[in-house]
């Protein structure tokens, strides 16, 4: 299967809140910390993949995603492996060479509707954002299910130039490499 | 801690076996399946290195060792973590272009002495062989520890000239590696 999911900035949280209430369930909330990993032999941010290890409270994963690039929408194809823990993998990544380069905290709120996942996030250092998902077989066409996203977007109150192309990693980076700069 | 271990082949398994019982309490059977992985950036073969999936019916683990070197005696640095499944961890392996270069079965029956923990492996393939095995301190000296473990193999009935250096892995590409040869 193929992960299509568009993500926004909120600037409206209570009344985007509301309205996904208003079209799907509460699924539940859980707080994530993200650990991604750059490679020894490739840049990763460069190549667009992604190998994170992701700790929640009841459950820790490994997951690499590949990237297939397409205009505003991300599209991966994705292994994800369950851990027993998060730090243990995080040890034997840094044995084989592996380094980390980010550390992302994030409340997320999720909600299931009929169509599509709808994730509300408050990322720390990042601000607040809300993340759309549909999941399609590999060989279906895209240019309708990124329409419903968009459709999706509209009825929960996100104008399309709040749709934020980048992922929470690359955020992430450029904030880093500002406050870098500002700091020289 | 380090691992100090010391191989040897086992040519009367019954006496042995009767002989371990006799020092060590018995903890356990069991089928064990070991997928072995090299780097896409070094040699793990030639640099020693150890990235091994083992899979087995109630645990299924992902490992690193680092080698360091001694004669007779495998001293490493370990790193384990548990997985849910062994096969989901292969898949991303893969993905991030480990290459399996090994798939070893074998049935293990583990004792436990005082001092030291003894298995007694059926090595599809390649054998019977017994491991006898050491914990110690990192900064602590390993000579009076191989002593133990030589003293150990002469009590269960294992004879010096048995002792086998190649790991199971080396044991198992030396063989692959023979039957190419012959089938040319």
């Amino acid at each position: 299967m193929m992960e299509i999911e568009i993500k926004a900035r909120v600037k409206n949280r209570d009344e985007v809140k509301e309205r996904i209430k208003s079209i799907g369930n509460f699924v539940r909330k859980e707080h994530q910390e993200d650990l991604y990993f750059d490679s020894p032999y490739r840049n990763f941010v460069e190549s667009g993949e992604v190998l994170r290890i992701r700790k929640t409270l009841h459950k820790n994963t490994l997951t690499y995603k590949k990237k297939r690039t397409d205009e505003r929408a991300r599209i991966r194809i994705e292994h994800e492996a369950k851990v027993e823990s998060g730090d243990d993998i995080a040890e034997i990544l840094e044995d084989l060479g592996f380094i980390q380069i980010a550390k992302i905290r994030k409340e997320r709120e999720i909600y299931n509707t009929n169509e599509c996942k709808i994730e509300l996030d408050m990322v720390e250092g990042l601000g607040e954002f809300v993340e759309v998902e549909i999941l399609i077989p590999e060989d279906e066409d895209i240019t309708k299910s990124k329409e419903k996203i968009f459709e999706i977007l509209e009825k929960i109150g996100v104008p399309r130039e709040n749709i934020e192309k980048k992922p929470y990693l690359e955020l992430y980076l450029d904030k880093k490499r500002w406050i870098g700069e500002k700091k020289r």
